[in-house]
Order: C-alpha cells, then structure tokens, then sequence
C-alpha cells in the first residue's frame, strides 16, 4: 500500500483536531492500514495564531493553490465551514480529480446534489462522515451496514447545544434565556445561537440523513423546522407528569411511499432510548426492516470527536485510492440512477398526537369552549391537567391537554380559532408528542 | 460491478432471515450496490422442513460440496455454530480462496487466529460482523470508523438473554430461577441455558472485541469469567439504594499497557448509558481518545436483526471482489504483523470498587470483626447499610458494603477469613462497581 498526501483548508478547531491525530497518532494509524498518511499541507488566511499543535516546516500556506490542484495531494479536507469559498473550493479540488473530506452540513444541505455529481463525473470521492452527528459513525452505518435493510424511520438529536439547553431546563426549572448564557459561557453555544436553538443544523443534517434513508435527492427546503426558543420551564414540568422528555428531535420516516421529514420540539416517552440522551451529546435512532431498532451514541461536536470522523472518511478513501477503487461506495447509499425527487408529506398533512398548553383566564367556561372547539375540528383529548388559578402574579391558569392522534391541519385550524378567544391571553403552546418512534 | 454468487451452509434461524433478506430484499441491495448478490446453494443435513421461504427449485442440497470448492460460489455464509464442523468447513472453503462470512463467535474465541492466518494465506477475506452484539455493527466501527483512535476500553452488554433476566429480576424482584423459566418460555433462553447465563458467551465475544481494540491475538483463556446464577433479588434492591444497576458487563481495558479483559456482574451507575440498555438488548460503550464515549445499541440476536449483519458483510466483500481488492480491512482492525500477544492482567491484580453482601447472624459484633479484616487487609469501606435483624423466617441478616477501590487478591484474602467466621452464615456475595467506564 502506498502512502497518502494530504491537504487541508482551514485550521480552526476541527482543523487543529484532525492535524493533531494525523501527526500524534500517526504510528496507530499506519499500524491499522498499512501505510501512512501524510499532512502535506495546511491552508488558511491565518497561519500565524498559535493552535497548539507542532507542524513540521513548510506545512502552513495561505495559498489555497498549494492544496486545490497541487497533483502531489490526494485528498483534500474541507473544513472552513458556510457556503462560500467551501464550495467554490470542493468543487475545483473534485474537478482536479482530488478526493474531498467535508465536514459542512451546511453545503452539503444546500450543494450536495451537485458536488456529489460533480465528484462521480470526475471519478473521485465525496466523503462527509463528520457532517452529521461529530464523532459518531452514521454516515457509514447507513452507507453501509444497513445495506441489507429497508429503513423505515431516522431520528436524532443532531444538535448538541439543543440537547444541552433542553436538559438543563429539565433538570433545572431553568428559563431558555438563563441556561443559553450559561451554554455560552460554556463555550456550548456559539455568540450568535440563531442556527443551533432555531433548530436550522438540525435540519440541514436531517436533511442529509434523509437522502441516506429514503434514496432521495437532498432538499433541505422540503423539511419543516421549529427551533426551542418558546419552550418553558412548565411545559417540562407537564411533560414529567405525562411520562415524557422534550427533545429537539430530527424526524424522518418514510410511510405508504410520502416522507415525512421535520425538526422540532417533541415529546417522547420518558423510556425512549432518544429521552436518555442527555446534555451536548447526540444519538440517532434507525428503524430498519431487518434490524429492528438501533441507536448510535457520542460526541457530536468538538474537536477530537469531530476529527476522529474526519480521520475515519480519510482511511476509507486512502484504501480506495490504494487499489483504484474509488467510487467503492454510492454517494448518499444509493446507486445514482435510483436516487429520484422524494415526494414529500406537508407538515399540514402529518398526523401527531399533541401536547397543548393553552394560557387561559380563569374563567369556569374555558375548559368546555375549548374542548367543544377541537371536536368540532374532529380532535379528541386524551386527558386534561387545568391547574388551579390565581397563583402567583399571573391573572392566567395553563390548561394542558394531550390529545389522541390528530392531523396537523385540524389542530391549527382549532387552533387558529381557540386563540382568538377572550379567554385566552396567549398563543397556545404547540408539542408533538411521537409515542411510536 | 458484477454480480456476486453465495452459498449458505447451515439452514436454521439465521440461516432462513439470511435467505429471506437476499431473496427479498434482492432490489434493495442491488439499488445500493450496483450488483446482484445470488444466494446460489444453501447446504444443511435437514432440507425437508419447512422454513417459511420460498425458495427457487435446485437450490437446497445436503452436498457440502456444492458449496465449498464449488468454482461458482464467491462468498460462502458459515451458519451452522459450534466448533465443528464449522471449523473444517470454514477453513476448506478459505483454502479453496472463496471467501467467508460467519456469525460463529464460538469458532472466532478458539480458533479464529488460525483461521484468519488462512484467510490470509488465501488472499480472501473472512468477515464476522454477526457474531458479536448481532445486528449491531460493531465490528465494522472497531474496525473503519475508530481507525483515527486509541481505544482504552470497550465494554458490552453483549448477552440478551442475562440482560433479559437481570432486567426483569431488578424490575420485579423475582428470583433468578422464574425469571430464567419465563425467558425460556418467551424464547429468550434456550433449554440449556449454561452458555448464556455463566457468561461464556459473552466472554466469546469478548474475546473478539479485545483483539480489535488492542492489537492482541485473538486469546479467550485470558478471560475471567462469571456469570448471574448467584445474584439475588435483594442485591438489586441494594443496588438502586446506591444507585446502581446491575448488568453482566463484558469489560476490556488497556491501562499502562495491561489489559483487563473481564466478564462478570457489575454494578455500573443508574445514569451511565450501559445502565439503560434493557430487555434483550445489547449495547456496547467504547471509550477511545479522540472519539471519547460512544454507544451502539440494537437487538444482538434473533433471525432477522443478524442477518442483517450477514448481509452487510456479503455486500463488503462482494465490494472487495468486484475490484478485486480482497484483504482491504485487517481482519482483527491492525496489520498482521501488529498483532501480538496480549499482556494481560490476572484478575488477582484488577483493582475495582466492590459491592459486598455478608449473610451474618445477627450478632451485634459482625460490622466491627468484618470491618476489621477489611482493614487488615488493606480494603477501606465507602459506606455500609446493615439491615435490622429477625425479619421473616430467616436467623441471618444481611450486611452491605460498598468499598473504596481495593486490589482484588486482598480482598479475596479478606473474604477468605471473614467466610471462615463463625458469625457469617454462607459465602459472601461479591458484585464488582465500575462508576468510570
């Protein structure tokens, strides 16, 4: 087996993370393939901030040329993240015949259809492992292991600094607010949270899993998306007394031929593998024809574990580089031709059981104007908590329901009626609860 | 790509799910492959019973020829367990240079280095992703997905059948003996048990997940071994007070180049993700540098949950025939020639927290003599609960101790005297506590 040069654009911290196993644990990784893999080169605007790692001399440019078409690198590792210059920059390294390891959910969610077709035109490989859940092996475990399997759903919770925020709030009594800045100071958010709590990373790796699960192209705007920013510590509160845990939950499933793929707030059953995944740490959940049900668990941001994924995607291809196999495994799981348009099932037209926290006025009426309201739009309740009123400063009282499965489009027009109500001071507060994951 | 011929010898469970995803789900696979994979012989001594499957005419024989050194087989499923004829099957068919997929972790523990020198010898591969945790691909992630990392320790819970029966005994505080009863009622346990509850079959796997982690020959003599047949319900009701849950852990720890490879009842802590893994579900917790902690959990038996690890080997090697680049992954994750044998540490040397349950006659001098020897011996008490004495029909009382870390050989020595007091009424329950897996 012949050694591997490597290149690689951008040294932030996966960056940094994926230098530092290359040269630190060099010896384990050729003990492993066989032969080496060498870091020829490291581009970035700034090469003089201190990473901590040791280079050898000449590594370091900010000449994207020495990495992008330089014919002495094999792969190159994308790893500066956003739309452009990565994508600019994967497409000229894939059209000069490189090899490309990415970590982008974000490109690949917005460019993957393309940059994958670009890659098989030129007869090169598009690896994206660290894309989706950090550290934990998904992309290959669908790629690959389930190759004997029809997948029936995927869920996760794919964003770290979600899981961490709806944690704390669990276990805490917490408001949003409070446990972000603490996240931040953490260093488990970033300063501006907008793609994280908006539940837009999620979305955009579901979008990616998805593709993998069904044999569809990626179309990230086909997923519906609601980030956690209007969760309360009292809805934790309800959803303890249900027996459930609120999750930021990647949903997609495949029923009768229509996916159904979206990201938001759920409850689910407290005994769920899903509901035992606490703080940072991500978990995706398949549910396969011949498999049964299966979970996979880890870091899924950060340094180390990022780059241990990155490192993985750079073995698989340095092996087919070594025997002329490139191309040895189909971009998103399927044969290309087979990868078809998915027909999509519209958040309108999903069916869910609910969870409803409506802020009433104390009025002895409420109750039954809201209950005559949601028979009439043909939903049942499946059972009620009104807490007792006049407590604290609020002139309010919740009234909670959970109701029996239900369409979306019936709950929202019930509902679009409820908040009008002079009875109610407030937007009702809206959790799918998923029993059957 | 080219299609791909099997043959199958041994038509039982898994046997049967093998055929049934192959037939099937034959559009599935070649969608993701490119290639047909055509179940071409399958050869057991019994072809008349009725499996289920409908089978093409001519493909059922009790000619083990037809499949072994048969030109028109590439890849040959070994499904019949056991040592032999497995064996001589295995190692025929690698010498006639077809290829082998096996989910025989029996074979692997005692034979498997010799067989994989075969495989080598014939420059064809021999996969075994079911024979560990069943569908759960943890063979492949050992091997691909963690190549970037040094593992320090690979834990499992890696037997159904026990974690079915400690599940049920902690839910419900039934003795050993009914739980084993109803498991063998419901299918969960065979009619000898032995295998499963003494822990063999965990310590077979355990051998194989060893090798991968370490770099080591594949050495199961090397494995202490225990099983669950003496832990009773009142240990689980103990444990919860500590908060604990007891799992039969299959435990491999590589510490300052020592490793422990170790099979026994463990208390781990309620909110470790090993403690939540219930039912006849397996789960495996790796620990490596670069990753940190990941999981893998899903069902690690039954006929289609295995298969489905089959299949996924049958589509790898498949891969590696079709560009001809057989021997592309190691069999044991390193170069052959990285392999050696393994330094292990006698369980007297391990050093862990115990969990000690004395039967004493309820003398008011038992905490103070007990805790004496300990002392003697080295052996420092984390904490205590003595049950209050003359409940129900029994003159004993039971003693608990939860120690601080202690080497094992001075708490054997301990045991040995307190055992020989005149005060101790049976042998001392010994349960080990893991709380940093």
């Amino acid at each position: 087996m012949k050694n591997i040069n490597i290149g690689l654009i951008g040294f932030g911290t996966i960056g940094a993370g994926v230098a530092k196993i290359l040269l630190e644990s060099r010896q384990g990784i050729s003990d492993r393939m066989g032969a080496e893999l060498n870091l020829n080169k490291i581009a970035d605007l700034d090469i003089t901030t201190d990473r901590g790692i040791k280079l050898p001399d000449g590594i370091l440019t900010t000449d994207i040329d020495q990495v992008i078409g330089n014919p002495e690198i094999d792969i190159v590792i994308e790893l500066i993240g956003g739309y452009e210059p990565a994508r600019t920059f994967v497409e000229r390294a894939l059209k000069n015949k490189q090899s490309v390891v990415t970590a982008n959910k974000a490109l690949l969610a917005k460019h993957g259809n393309e940059l994958f077709a670009t890659a098989r035109e030129n007869g090169v490989d598009l690896y994206y492992e660290a894309s989706v859940a950090g550290g934990i092996p998904i992309i290959k475990t669908m790629r690959e292991a389930l190759v004997g399997n029809q997948i029936n759903s995927v869920c996760g919770i794919l964003n770290g600094t979600c899981n961490y925020i709806l944690t704390k709030m669990g276990d805490e009594g917490a408001n949003f607010d409070e446990v972000l800045k603490t996240a931040q100071e953490l260093g488990y958010a970033e300063a501006d949270p907008t793609f994280d709590v908006e539940g837009i990373d999620t979305a955009h790796k579901l979008a990616i899993l998805t593709s993998l699960a069904f044999a569809t192209a990626i179309d990230y705007k086909k997923i519906h998306v609601e980030g956690i920013c209007n969760i309360k510590p009292v809805d934790f509160a309800f959803a303890r007394e249900f027996g459930y845990k609120i999750k930021l939950l990647a949903i997609a499933k495949n029923e009768g031929g229509y996916i159904e793929a979206r990201v938001h707030p759920t409850m689910i059953p407290k005994e769920h593998m899903l509901a035992k995944i606490d703080d940072v740490f991500n978990a995706v959940f398949i549910n396969a024809d011949a498999l049964g049900p299966s979970l996979y668990y880890g870091q899924g941001a950060g340094m180390m574990a990022t780059a241990s994924a990155v490192v993985a995607d750079l073995v698989d291809i340095a092996r087919n580089l070594n025997c002329n196999n490139l191309r040895r495994i189909p971009d998103l799981s399927f044969q290309d031709s087979k990868i078809m348009p998915g027909n999509y099932r519209p958040i309108s037209e999903i069916s869910s059981q609910y969870y409803l926290r409506f802020s009433a006025l104390d009025k002895t009426s409420v109750l039954s104007r809201i209950a005559g309201i949601l028979g009439d739009n043909g939903i049942s309740i499946a059972s009620v908590i009104q807490q007792g009123g006049g407590q604290g400063d609020s002139a309010t009282v919740a009234v909670v329901m959970q109701t029996h499965k239900a369409q979306e489009k019936n709950l929202r027009a019930a509902l679009n009626k409820i908040d009008q109500l002079e009875i109610i001071a407030s937007p009702t507060t809206v959790i799918r609860m998923e029993s059957d994951l």
